[in-house]
């Protein structure tokens, strides 16, 4: 068996039985889109990952309560943005059951049924009544085809310079199955367990447990390997459901192929929001080789893909790899300075404990790029990471010292 | 007894028996003060903290190997700015090894009685015969009084915009006891032990093992309670210098004294480093208090500290309190949300789990001071912690991306 799966064109309606829409409810000031709508023609099974902050946002309380009670069978997610309903007290957690209730009304099923998920502004009042006269329209606009996946896809964006979607199609026992996606960053981006709100489709069967595993596993090495600066927000979840409209069973002998199809999905997803990360120019590919352990590994590649020094030198093309060396000593793992090496691209500028300062200026001609790759080895073991970063530009600064004013 | 100090004027010249100077060797391209000399008069008493990075640079090598061969007994120190010698292997170590013996020469003196510190660009080499050719001269024009300290606290200066002194003043048994200390920063700032460069003096007399402790105590609150950017260099150090020349004597009965004027200098230093954080246009005080712990308060306040969506509100005069509850549930400290609390200046914006938003005005105007005080509540126990950080500016970004162009 070869677990090889196809990206195709779409999002999140890209598998059968799912329809979507992206519509205007006047959350956000200046009118854009800021309501989605996500619905299964059948309950689907469903698996999901919240984040781990201690401060939850209201959504994420009552989607958890949600799964828990249905036994996690969803016909529908909504989703505003512009608005994180995060720590706004008893009356947050009453809108966002008050969202549910709506969309349970007009989709025709129980509340627990409906999951909902927000972004945007914490500690302000998301008013309710802007949904409630929102929502019927929304629902009557809902459409299967890729361009409803697209508006959806629109309407769960805040500071993201472009929306993020990506589907996938693997065979399972003769059957065409598809998985598809869509998600949003673009701040306070480094998922712990979940990014800022992922939704996944797919139209294979997959039993629960199953589900559940396939989507932690390749959450791990996507949204988990990822990070724009540093932060893990109050909202951050990542959604799948599974209606079997294909046909399609996933079974354990099947399930490697599904994760490699829901892999090549999440990964599209989660180097999307790298991409489009604030202020972002560069997306950056950190590899960590010579850990003690794959742990080690992972935790000194997210110490460089978040050092400040090290995200305004790539945005500068400078090549000063003694920042990667410096984060790497005192990133809280096993450290071999005489073992260990910098490569700019495959140009290696310090090994052995020794610099090769000659090849700076190919450094700094491939750092010219736009898409980069850098590695650090520890000189202290065999084991290795991958995570995804973004440069540090001054228009970060603006963005985020601005966004409310 | 009461554990009062007066700051004073001066720096590392205010103890009396200690001589300084900074000269230009060409270290640094545009000809600027890049060599500093400090000698005592006779030997001195020195304690040191050293950075924790396990990429630690030669001249921290070298100091280490001194301090433990000569028992602390230390006539002088050198210093170079404009090169970090860090990384730079043998020869680098090498380079060190002679910075402290064409020293130990002039002074006429063994040569573990040196002590060396370097700081600058990572992973370049130290030209050797530049310190040869400038130290003599620089040896010469060493003097006792306030304008050769400042001068050589402007030769250990990178990208700081101001020299940083301090000193003050305590009576011990009758006697005039001072302590003076200068330090530079103001890039790569979160020490773990000790800072980037600080070097303080008194001419009170302290034995070995009060004079670790003392220094050991008073960076814990000072320069081990800042931050500018998250980063831990491979050549932070602080070295205190006690060489009697006052006549006092400061045993079990007067260390609290002399503590409470070796903390002042050392939070004044420190202080100014934050000030003068690259691209820094505010100090920031963040107050955690509510902590099931104080190394839980630590924490947290650190991680706010080191946000930079905390950092660039700030910046912008946002009063964003939901980026300080955001980072504070995701700082992997005990943390109840509803009974957190955040303050901007005196403005309570957010208190068992209810929002204040009505109160944002008055604290936006508050933020457009410069010397700031926010606070957070963990709703978790009776601990706190105080830790300095400054804003994150678009000019940050600007010197550190063309920090070698």
């Amino acid at each position: 068996m070869t677990l090889t799966s196809s990206i195709i064109q779409g999002g999140v309606t890209a598998p059968r039985g799912f329809r979507a829409v992206g519509a205007s409810a006047g959350i956000k000031a200046n009118g854009g889109l800021d309501l989605a709508l996500l619905v299964s023609d059948v309950p689907a099974q469903a698996a999901a990952v919240f984040t781990t902050n201690l401060a939850i946002a209201a959504p994420v309380v009552v989607s958890r309560e949600h799964l828990a009670r249905s036994g996690g069978a969803v016909r529908a997610v909504i989703v505003n943005s512009g608005c994180a309903n995060a720590c706004t007290g008893d009356e947050g957690l009453q809108v966002a059951r008050d969202m549910t209730f709506e969309t349970a009304r007009l989709v025709n099923c129980p509340v627990e049924q409906v999951l909902v998920a927000s972004t945007g502004v914490i500690g302000v009042a998301l008013p309710i009544q802007k949904i409630r006269t929102g929502l019927p329209p929304a629902f009557d606009a809902l459409g299967a085809d890729t361009a409803h996946g697209a508006l959806a896809a629109r309407a769960i964006m805040t500071t993201d310079p472009f929306p993020k979607e990506s589907a996938s199609q693997i065979a399972i026992g003769g059957l065409d199955v598809r998985i598809g996606g869509m998600a949003k960053g673009s701040g306070m981006i480094e998922p712990m367990m979940a990014t800022m709100l992922g939704f996944v489709t797919t139209d294979a069967a997959v039993p629960a447990a199953l589900l559940d595993r396939a989507l932690r596993e390749a959450v791990n090495d996507t949204f988990n390997a990822i990070t724009v600066d540093g932060e893990c927000s109050t909202n951050d979840c990542v959604m799948l459901l599974a209606n079997g409209a294909s046909g399609a069973k996933v079974d354990e002998s099947t399930y490697g192929v599904f994760v490699a199809g829901l892999t090549a999905v999440c990964r599209e997803l989660a180097l999307g929001i790298v991409r489009g990360g604030e202020g972002a120019t560069k997306l950056v590919t950190i590899t960590v080789t010579g850990g003690a352990t794959t742990g080690e590994a992972r935790k000194a590649a997210k110490a460089i893909a978040n050092s400040l020094l090290v995200k305004t030198a790539i945005h500068g093309g400078d090549p000063n790899w003694g920042r990667l060396i410096a984060v790497a000593g005192r990133a809280g793992v096993a450290f071999n300075l005489s073992r260990a090496a910098v490569l700019i691209g495959t140009t290696v500028l310090f090994r052995n404990g020794r610099p090769y300062d000659e090849a700076a200026p190919e450094a700094a001609a491939y750092l010219k790029g736009k898409d980069l790759a850098l590695s650090v080895d520890l000189g202290a073991g065999t084991a290795s990471s991958t995570v995804w970063t973004c440069d540090l530009s001054a228009e970060y600064v603006r963005i985020n010292a601005d966004y409310r004013t």
